[in-house]
């Protein structure tokens, strides 16, 4: 099995490319660094999307939707944000295109140029913000609560399905408030819904922490994060929430009269998920046979296989699965019988093996004489044969155990792979083997760029809620007062 | 009441473009035909795509995600495409901005030039056909039943919220089929899905019809469409679905193996609505105080207000109030309760009138008394006092009936406003009337075009199902085997 593959051991980065492109989950498309999420990656990430939505309005936030466009002197408002944002964006600088006149197809027609170019988002604070200004006059008018999904586009030279590409779907909260700490109160909560989502859904255990002042999002105060750690020992920053003080609401003249009738700044923050995610759950879980997906993210959570050789072998094997079917629908498990003639039951096995299927049932002529059923777990691919009668109950409970396993599992992984160095010599070690380290660091964004240059480790972040803890600087000795955590990352 | 606000009587446009603001569904950006849709428009937004969504599912289709950017070559694989649709497109031709050397903001780095100009999608059949020929290569791989939900542009000069915007949403389905046959059946299928959601959850019936040839999808061998009459007489296009024949697959070279392995070309249907439906849904029933919602897709179906003086007062009515929000999540009804201190009881009145909520119950001290509260129709203004008790069933039922009564006046509209015309004179002064005009005509495209340039009147459709009628053409008396339906439209 998964001979004809790449394994994670010989090449973790071809595995993954393959693995994304077997389980039919995006392909490349001819737009340079543009990608397509095929319907199986898609369902996943709607679930994704479901979930979430879910949480955000359960925590007060609603929908709207903003414009694609953002006009370039926009970007240029906010100082640290233009300095610090990418400067690789998509422009638009004309807006009709005419039939050549050789008769070979169309041109862009010359006096159809825009007076100011166009940018493609990149992300929408400075278009929101511009806009916001025109919403609030009073204290009575705060907070707002308002999330976006959306589609942005970076300009990205090396591209990776889900990982890194040039479009990608996401969503961007952005919250205006009357005060810091209630805008402060609103990023740590947004970072728990985050945290939560990754835990509970995704199995996926996260570190949650804060960024160095250099990691920090271009026109930010405060970057809190989530970072994950995929199966080669690299993290994964999966999720960032910005406490963007009155930085953007000075930018684009955004006030409020609060109850005294006195004017000031709005404070806001911003927070966003994206398709990154898709990557991240693939790495978090997934073997040399294919994908391997949490039970509450998989569009399939169950499918069932008629194993016949007659055509009246396979009328009562679907009878029993229709019965099934009822069951599952019942309990809100989605199932899938495939009694696709065209394809033998080897072929289905390895097809939903490869899809990350996490419970498959399989019925052939003699378990149906027995009242019996084959069940196998994608996870541990361990099978056993029991009854038919109360299967549902047993894949019901099973699907639970599976997602918390799957969290175990990835959590005992973490623990494995995270460190102390109390010295440069043991941390450079530790950082070649992978994995999350452990150590002191003088606070200087000198210090942090010269470890980066010498080890390519990052600092993914200054974890929250630590125990303080006097130390040195594992690169210069000076004083330190908690660790911090390294790794090298996508 | 109102009489701050335009009329539909006084100017029918000014009132609309006045209403969209005011029930804070959406507004203009500074971005050139870009809007921003409000919380509480998207809201409404969210309800059509969740029931539409719903509803492509059960019919067998999956969502996916392509590319925002086509390249431009693309546009001229299809002969009947490129010379027929509109060359207003959003042309990215840069990809990097560079600080500007005088320190004043942002500009294109001319080095960061595209050898090939990318355009922002206007509808996504050439990068689709492009992806299917390497997704298709035996029937097996047949039919594909795909749909996108998506942003696309159209670089509209004169636009109109919701109506008329250069950026817009919608949801474009793209499937392939082996047959002709298959592929009409699906054309079909989705104009039924169309037609269903228009009456069933906007309450807005709908002609379902054939668009004339110089009407179709540029690249459609058959365009199907829904045509809805507002309250000004004009008619909007509210959904179309196009056969496409062969013509993507051969413009792309995407062929299949039948069963006996011979090659064919595949054959193509397109599907579309978008949030030219917002405008629709607030022209169909809206009145001159403010929206009027279906409680179908209404965010907020019922709305309770208290009136009171003394804290105490609010407390008792707020426990009241507290079991009924019980009652109605129980019975999946969503209700807001507003008891919000800043404002008064009459402003909160026009607010939720404005907004279209479709009932409002409101509860004073002598209510609380009685054991009585008042609920009040947003359609028909309505009031009566019942019975606390059981006033969740009386809801529930009252929602149906709302629900039917908007689809039945609407219906009765409708009626009173299409009219036969057996001669050319006639025809214009019901044209010059408004509504639906039904006539004969001789089928050419010379004759529609020359009506259309004396009336501004356009063939909204061939209506499908209709009763063959011999008759001659009002124009030029030529020979007729059956009536079309005229109008002037949006």
């Amino acid at each position: 099995m998964g001979s004809k593959h790449t394994t994670r051991a010989q090449d973790y980065s071809k595995w993954y490319n393959e693995l994304v492109q077997r389980a039919d989950l995006a392909e490349h498309s001819d737009v340079r660094g543009c990608m397509i999420i095929k319907p199986y990656g898609f369902a996943i990430w709607e679930r994704m999307k479901e979930v979430l939505d879910q949480k955000f309005k359960e925590t007060g936030h609603s929908n709207a939707y903003f414009p694609l466009f953002i006009p370039k002197s926009y970007l240029s408002k906010e100082a640290s944000h233009v300095e610090g944002f990418a400067k690789e964006c998509a422009v638009v600088t004309h807006y009709r295109l005419k039939n050549a006149e050789d008769g070979s197809g169309v041109v862009v027609d010359p006096k159809a140029k825009l007076e100011e170019e166009l940018i493609v988002r990149p992300t929408s604070e400075t278009i929101i913000w511009n806009s916001y200004r025109n919403w609030i006059q009073s204290y009575r008018d705060l907070p707002i609560l308002i999330n976006q999904w959306a589609n942005v586009v970076r300009w990205e030279m090396r591209t990776r399905l889900f990982l890194r590409t040039a479009e990608f779907l996401w969503q961007e909260g952005h919250t205006a408030h009357a005060t810091a700490q209630e805008a402060q109160e609103e990023t740590s909560k947004m970072l728990e819904v985050y945290a939560d989502f990754a835990e509970h859904y995704m199995a996926m255990p996260v570190i949650k922490g804060r960024k160095t002042a250099s990691e920090r999002f271009a026109g930010a105060e405060d970057t809190l994060c989530i970072e994950a750690l995929m199966q080669d020992g690299k993290a994964l920053q999966a999720g960032t929430s910005h406490f963007l003080g009155q930085n953007f609401a000075k930018a684009f003249d955004v006030k409020y009269a609060d109850k005294e009738g006195k004017l000031e700044h709005v404070w806001a923050t911003s927070w966003g998920v994206s398709t990154r995610l898709m990557g991240a759950l693939i790495m978090s879980h997934s073997d040399d046979e294919g994908l391997v997906l949490p039970p509450l993210l998989a569009p399939i959570q169950v499918v069932g296989i008629p194993i016949y050789r007659s055509p009246e072998d396979l009328q009562s094997i679907s009878e029993k699965f229709e019965t099934l079917a009822e069951a599952f629908k019942a309990r809100g498990i989605s199932f899938k019988y495939d009694d696709d003639d065209n394809r033998r039951p080897g072929w289905k096995f390895s097809e939903y093996e490869t899809k990350g299927v996490p419970i498959r049932l399989a019925m052939g002529p003699r378990d149906l004489e027995n009242g019996k059923i084959e069940i196998a777990r994608r996870d541990t691919k361990s099978k056993e044969i029991v009854q038919f009668e109360g299967v549902d109950a047993i894949v019901e409970k099973l699907l639970e155990e599976i997602q918390n396993s799957l969290l175990l599992k990835a959590k005992s992984f973490r623990a494995e792979n995270t460190a102390e160095a109390n010295d440069y010599e043991s941390f450079k070690k530790l950082i070649n083997k992978g994995g999350f380290v452990s150590a002191h660091w003088d606070g200087t964004s000198e210090t942090e760029n010269k470890i980066k240059e010498e080890t390519q480790a990052t600092i993914r972040c200054i974890p929250l809620n630590q125990t303080p803890e006097e130390g040195s600087c594992i690169y210069t000795g000076s004083q330190s007062s908690g660790r911090v955590l390294f790794a090298k990352a996508y």
